[in-house]
């Protein structure tokens, strides 16, 4: 893996490590951050890829490489081949965010659009290697990619030796295989934990199982590690290391992802805040400090970026948003404000409706946008609204 | 200078030198960002009021401290008095955002709401320094203070030393102020070029002047720089070193923002991304590489920065709203939305609202969000949609 390391060096940034004061003060001991958000091509996904057609041999690196990826592998496949001077095929399905197809175009990578899920592009771009002789890339299953990812652990083992805990997200299980395998040279005495969306965790119950078993994935925000069936070779190198596999829901990624942004200034993704989304969701007693967090990715489409700015802040109690029915008479909407004023409920939106289907026609509705303090203040607005008689719609 | 260096070393952070690929790309030549929206309290404003602080005489100390801010002096005081054992007092207008507020009161000092405007809440102080006897902390109109903000640039001469432009936000001056100081004995043959929002930029008419002209304040989200008149002791300073004031555009402040947090992941707040925003908006032929950007601050409001990521999206063309009259009978809506499809602009948003006081009763009307893909993808959304007869209407 320290050649792994060398062969990296001229393309792939050594990201700093930052450290987190706010996650400090929630832990009770030092938290660190390795900014993989700040990669080239905005994730780690560069590294195995980068290592992975970096050996190949000439004449297979002038056949081309092709890959299948919604985000930040064809990213890494683009800017990878782009600095090989091997020309890279990405096939992404249709509904793909416009700023990942557009940040993949502009490394040179040919952008084949094709299909609805990752599964109908993953298809397509198996056919095209098949009948074109280009090498597929895949994003974990290979050793190669895996000792790429890998680097990530020997950069923390430099920047923090005395690490003594590595929480990383899980998807394929790519990133987390490679640093299990780096750390159990250069970090024998850190743990390390693995941590996947709930909606879809298959990896626990691989590693149980000994073989990668598929899960029926539910809906998740944390797209980038949203892999209904793990690798092969990673289920087993997880299993080896004896990496620990956590759980989060999706409310604490939209809160970890939201602290990421507000306390540390960073933007990560959903997935790429799963590690931080662990610590608020599991016992302090489980990460002994020093920890290290791994961002893995800082690619997220801006418009789902304010969605979840807004889900976040409704997660932790500082946005409440309601419909309430009103008598439809003048002042009935001033006196339920004056009210919220009194409550110091900052209001940020109001909208006064007079006519749909489910109103009498003496009654208004206004849906209303507040900002507030915390999950007390929120419950002590509901509470003191209820008590003044009016009836509160959430949805 | 280089002694206030070492008294701020115990507390003041080192901020990262980040290099950013998409603007060494726009600008044709290195652009690095000085992150001091990873400072501690998510500002440079602790260095300036940590030194101020620690050069009082231990009995000036023990009356405790007080300043007015509605945000990140407010914060810089509050942690310095901290890590310094002193009282902190801070006076902020009843307006300001919750989370400044509450992270004032983090730092463990008093905060008292007071006023609506920053104004109101300065009088304040000013009246309860009289009264107490505490020592009221300007944000920028001391020499402890611009020395204080002056250390940005000895790091950048440490981390950068080949810098051969450095852009900085100007608000009351103390920032620019200092690293002119410091640049002018460390980074010799750098040129320094300050940049204020156009909504209020006194600082050019100040510096001809001779001495700080107040403007009329237009509105401008760059709160951290919205100062109508500049400090005396920064006026004189940024004149006598030659410092280039530029002014930017509300847009390009929001573009900036929203490229800073894109492209290189960083949150930063409007006026911290007025450096930024200068690259956007000036010819690249005044930025002779290698660029130093300095990101002033991070502290924004999630609410804002929701509403700053639209913004941002619309003025790159990469958002479009509008209403559009339908005529009310089946179908209509659909034979729209094909349309759209068609044009390969992706529907975020659909309010279909068929009673407004100003439709027919054979009317509906239609509120469209759309994900697109640039300007001229926007222009040809628009003029597709004209062709066929629709009428839009933007607000």
């Amino acid at each position: 893996m320290l050649s792994a390391r060398e062969v990296l060096r001229p393309v792939v940034r050594q990201t700093p490590l930052l450290e987190s004061s706010a996650l400090s003060v929630l832990l009770g001991g030092p938290v660190f951050l390795k900014c993989e958000n700040l990669q080239r091509g905005g994730s780690f996904k560069v590294r195995g890829a980068y290592l992975r057609i970096a050996r190949l041999t000439e004449a297979e690196r002038a056949r081309g490489v092709i890959a299948a990826s919604a985000g930040n592998h064809a990213q890494g496949v683009a800017l990878a081949a782009a600095s090989l001077g091997a020309q890279a095929t990405v096939v992404m399905p249709a509904g793909a965010p416009l700023p990942k197809v557009a940040a993949t175009r502009s490394y040179g990578a040919e952008v084949i659009l094709h299909g609805t899920a990752v599964e109908d592009a993953l298809a397509k771009a198996c056919d095209l290697a098949e009948e074109t002789g280009s090498i597929f890339i895949h994003p974990f299953e290979h050793p190669d990619v895996i000792a790429g990812q890998g680097t990530v652990g020997l950069e923390i083992a430099e920047q923090c030796p005395q690490a003594r805990t590595i929480l990383m997200p899980v998807g394929g299980g790519g990133l987390a295989a490679g640093i299990a395998v780096a750390a159990s040279s250069v970090l024998p005495r850190a743990r390390l934990i693995g941590v996947q969306a709930e909606a879809i965790a298959p990896v626990p119950g691989s590693v149980a199982a000994g073989y990668p078993v598929a899960v029926t994935p539910s809906a998740t925000m944390a797209d980038g590690i949203a892999v209904a069936k793990p690798g092969v070779l990673a289920t087993t190198l997880i299993a080896r290391h004896g990496v620990r596999v956590l759980t989060v829901t999706e409310e604490n990624l939209s809160r970890a992802l939201l602290l990421c942004l507000e306390r540390a200034k960073q933007l990560v993704e959903p997935a790429g805040a799963a590690g931080v989304a662990a610590l608020l969701e599991h016992q302090a007693g489980l990460f002994e400090p020093p920890v290290v967090i791994v961002l893995s990715g800082g690619n997220i489409d801006p418009l789902l970026l304010s969605k979840v700015l807004r889900h976040g802040l409704s997660a932790a109690g500082r946005y409440l948003a309601f419909r309430c029915k009103l008598p439809d008479r003048p002042g009935a909407l001033a006196t339920l404000l004056s009210e919220l004023a009194a409550l110091g409920a900052n209001v940020l939106d109001v909208m006064h409706e007079r006519v749909t289907a489910d109103l009498r026609v003496d009654e208004a509705e206004v849906n209303l946008h507040l900002e507030t303090r915390g999950p007390e203040h929120c419950d002590s607005v509901i509470s003191h609204l209820r008590k003044s008689g009016y009836t509160l719609l959430f949805s």
